[in-house]
């Protein structure tokens, strides 16, 4: 995975469990979503037994295939090997990211969440392919994600390490544009695309609100 | 792994987390109950961060090896796979056994819970090395454990498929006699270890208690 790839692939950046949404399946729901545009897709599910994760898994890895647009799972890294996934995203109770490339073998993706500074630094040691990080805004979608940060991190991760990075909490085509001016090379949303009536349209407005930023 | 080898080695099957338990670390904890004759140790772990469960995991790891006994992981098998454990045990929402099994690799011993005569035929079908098998009797170490079923799935068990099976739930040396004329190899304990005030007295009490059922 090359630097340059991955910052486009971070442009618009869908994290999604697989309990329905408003009605709509999850493979409904992604389908949509990389119709829209979506450039990354993030399976996060906490819930839900395994073999069912295992099997809807499979079939968003299709989707993503399909598409052309990297699949991740969230956390572990067992699911993730088991569903042939481009990679694993990490937060700071995980399996650290040293491990996590171990695990996958260096071909994949490995993107760890950093809140700090001192976590950006150590992510980047680790080798890690890209950060996530936040929650730049408030965000009602994670119940861990801890307090806004703004985006003063993302300046100071693009002149530190310039590693690539996704910003991430409370983002919508509204709020969008600062984190990319402050430097990150995409956003990543739960329920701006998830919870939207229309979630084609919705990553579709993203993706503009991020291409022009 | 034979059926006889693991039938022994499911006599007194320690199950325990890393939070320190009545002031005593898990290593020391770990080390007495193997001292007094456990046959096998489960790291079972679900809410500090893994980095800590890979640290700790790994000196539980090699007091085992130290001890000939068996050192497997409850639910995920990327720990298991990093820290090079014998195998697996896998609840009903976990990874399914096959594909614990895959990534794992046909050397290693794989678990599995059953509480019903259905979950234990797919258990069997599904390759499984042992059933851990309960909850027997009323337990306060599992929240989510279920019912006190008693024993008559483990006659159940023995008679139709005589898979190797772990009797676990609420189990002390008072109680143990009962699981084991019924046909379980062992008893899987928590608490009648881990709160015990001498851990290898306690051990060696359930171990004397099985062998003489």
């Amino acid at each position: 995975m090359s630097g340059a790839d991955i910052r486009k692939q971070l442009a618009v950046y869908l994290v999604m469990g697989l309990e329905p949404v408003l009605g709509r399946s999850p493979v409904e729901l992604a389908g949509e979503a990389l119709s829209g545009g979506v450039t990354m897709l993030q399976l996060r599910e906490k819930n839900l037994p395994l073999s069912e994760v295992l099997e809807t898994g499979r079939e968003l890895r299709e989707l993503c295939r399909k598409h052309e647009v990297p699949f991740l799972v969230n956390d572990r890294v067992d699911v993730a090997l088991l569903l042939d996934a481009d990679g694993v995203h990490v937060g700071q109770e995980d399996i650290p990211a040293v491990y996590a490339r171990k695990l996958m073998g260096p071909g994949k993706i490995i993107g760890v969440s950093a809140g700090t500074p001192e976590e950006a630094e150590q992510a980047v040691r680790d080798g890690a392919d890209y950060l996530g990080v936040g929650s730049i805004y408030a965000t009602s979608s994670k119940a861990d994600a801890g307090e806004a940060i703004g985006t003063a991190l993302i300046s100071e991760i693009k002149e530190r390490w310039n590693v690539p990075q996704v910003a991430i909490g409370g983002i919508t085509a509204a709020n969008a544009g600062p984190v990319i001016q402050a430097g990150a090379d995409g956003v990543a949303v739960i329920s701006a695309i998830t919870r939207s009536t229309d979630p084609r349209e919705a990553a579709a407005i993203l993706k503009k609100s991020v291409m022009s930023a």
